[in-house]
């Protein structure tokens, strides 16, 4: 297995770590915070500014790019690092919770998720084994495995019905993963990623009657509107019923499972034991920040972080606001992801050193200032807000452009001072000095 | 007067030839083609992007900058350069073209051309002193004299009352700027530019019925539909009428006249004797390129620029293909500025040494090959045709910015190779190549 987690510095008063993530791609430096790349681009950025912020490591979502291009066709390009000229580190997610948040998702069984794709409609199937597989194809340095998300609130009972779902998911995912590592790759390719061509196609070719009923009586998760796939909808992609084996792409993936368990201390010790016996090489905290307490996010992911090996790292999904990302590397997370800095930057909303900035708002028009006086990043040493908030009103691509670098290089750049303060032994100052606010 | 243009070498077969532009803000190599920034921003592209691809001047559009933000802002921040971080040199037009583009154009009479801004409908007066008086407040190094384009075809008497007007309208641009420039500034710049209160404002406050009348009077333009300017819509911007007096912002700008006339020689001469004996700085090749056939285009253009001073710039405004830079040239034209590379790339269009390619073309999804194998941009060092075409047909933004930064980097790459042609005296050779076609 590829990755190689080295724990650099320890907090004394708090959970906080810096380690160093070694990937097949390059080393990752953590506490680290993974710009979202959709659809295999950051959303205005070009790689090259990606790698002048600094960046060591993208997120990718497995379901855009299974969608469009397609992982098939990013296989035949070389995989995803060479398809999107990013020759450092990528964590693709299983796709599970894009699904899983799609309005017009079809049912969760005991095999996997029925969704329909919000491009076209056409219905697909979601299993563990797939998501692993297709995550494979894409060849990314870190890979998760499928997880069944529940929205909060969600009962007792729900909660438990997707710890244990997420539990034997995460198996069935690390034996693919295994039965794809050991298996030759039929092209020729040394120890390759071969794929079974016996594994179903995502695409469905026939309504899953009967593994629906079948589900249904192991696993009483089938509370979801279930349209049933049409023959029409299934033909769109027949020609990829039949997988051809891979070349190899990358060495070993590294798989990640994910703990779920809402805000209920004793479903996340349950989902994190089980998923330890499986012994990943890195464990997510999923369905937080999705509506709950702040303070019980934080009581949550610092609990759960608990429970996870010391030496494994341990990935916050989906979080969060720059207070989150530090009051939770406090709590002992090593990663995160979230869609905030690009998102609002597109929106006309900037972090700064004195909190956010609606950029758009009238009183700016006259603002010779950068967006933020204490940043140095190449927006703010060149362009006052006044020209970006006119580029926004006007709406031209530069203003997405200069707000979506800022955000980013103000999340990296705190990451960055957040490592130096745990490397210098003054995490606890920076902390104060954080929760002190502007 | 800041403008010193320089021959540095002469190509012996053809009318072409390598300059020197000397501006307030530095030097340009001529040849040269000007990205289009309408709103201030070339789009998709960061200034530090333009910076790498070489580029020496930007054209920006006075209408557009006019109305948002508006030039009183920009002036109070300090000029065009200084409010989008462009320390190089900026070419504003009239505003001229936009206005009679406009499909709300009000009428062209003596004093100027009511129009009705495409972003709120309201109404304003464009005359030849304000085109000046708005573009002194921007700052550009270059400005333009307001002139009257008609479209292609129009009658004999049509182009030649155009030609008549633009010639009286230049006379006037030019007794506006030596105003300008004699009058002291009221704020106390040192021989600066002060901008008379006594102007009647861009924002009409009242209908010009009486302008209006007598300007028929003079002049028999008047064939435009004639939409009379509310009281309503002229109040939008009443805090203007008075126009404060500016601080001196950059050295005197230089303005160029505007040859018209259409395709019919005898009054482009008479259009370019009319501006010789005002002297420019340097002469614009207008209201070509807008429908007539490329041959008589190209002949046009070669006619016009035989007939202006040859120590003085030529540009042929609009103006337009690979083919045509190449062309016009050869023609005697020195710059050129079109939103074809900006435009196209857009649009998935882009240039390659081996001609246009339509990039969203699904041939090419699979395709690992750059945008063009010969180019050495950034873009082609880096990215597939298949992830642009991905980014594009997922309507990313950076589809559009990665085929901007190639097409943009194809026509300023071949003015730098018109350029070092004719240094070395084998310009004739590269022109028969580029005639060759690929």
């Amino acid at each position: 297995m590829g990755l190689r987690f080295e724990i650099v510095a320890e907090d004394k008063a708090t959970r906080a770590r810096a380690g160093l993530l070694h990937t097949p791609h390059g080393i990752v430096e953590t506490p680290v915070f993974m710009p979202v790349g959709t659809a295999g681009t950051v959303k205005g950025m070009t790689q090259a500014q990606l790698e002048e912020l600094g960046v060591q490591i993208l997120l990718a979502n497995t379901y855009h790019l299974y969608l469009r291009p397609g992982h098939e066709i990013i296989r035949e390009l070389g995989g995803l690092h060479r398809f999107i000229g990013w020759p450092h580190s990528i964590l693709t997610d299983s796709g599970g919770f894009q699904v899983m948040s799609l309005k017009s998702l079809g049912r969760v069984t005991e095999d996997g998720v029925w969704f329909k794709s919000h491009l076209d409609g056409s219905s697909h199937f979601l299993s563990p084994e797939r998501a692993v597989e297709v995550q494979v194809v894409l060849g990314a340095d870190i890979i998760m495995t499928l997880d069944e998300c529940v929205e909060y609130p969600s009962s007792h009972e729900a909660l438990h019905r997707a710890v244990k779902l997420t539990g034997r998911w995460a198996g069935r995912a690390k034996e693919k993963l295994s039965a794809l590592s050991s298996q030759p790759s039929t092209s020729g390719g040394a120890g390759g990623w071969g794929l079974g061509t016996r594994e179903a196609p995502l695409v469905a070719n026939t309504p899953p009657a009967a593994n629906e009923t079948q589900a249904s009586k192991q696993s009483p998760i089938t509370n979801h509107q279930s349209p049933i796939p049409s023959a029409q909808q299934s033909t769109i992609d027949k020609g990829q019923s039949s997988i051809p084996s891979p070349q190899p792409l990358a060495p070993s993936p590294s798989l990640f499972g994910v703990v779920q368990g809402g805000v209920d201390k004793d479903l996340r010790r349950e989902s994190a034991e089980g998923l330890l016996e499986l012994d990943f090489e890195g464990y997510a905290v999923g369905g937080l920040s999705v509506g709950e307490p702040k303070a019980e996010m934080y009581e949550v992911a610092e609990y759960t972080a608990q429970l996870l090996p010391r030496h494994r790292p341990r990935y916050l999904m989906g979080v969060g606001t720059p207070e989150d990302l530090v009051e939770c590397v406090a709590r002992g997370i090593d990663m995160f992801d979230c869609v905030m800095p690009t998102r609002n930057a597109r929106n006309g909303c900037v972090f700064t050193s004195q909190g956010k900035v609606i950029i758009k708002n009238a009183k700016y028009a006259r603002d010779e200032s950068p967006l933020d006086p204490a940043c140095k990043c190449p927006v703010c040493r060149r362009y006052s807000r006044s020209y970006i908030r006119h580029l926004l009103v006007a709406g031209e691509m530069l203003g997405a452009i200069l707000t979506t670098q800022h955000n980013l290089h103000f999340y990296i750049d705190m990451m960055r001072e957040i490592r130096q303060s745990l490397l210098s032994g003054a995490f606890a100052e920076f902390h104060s000095r954080v929760r002190a606010g502007p």
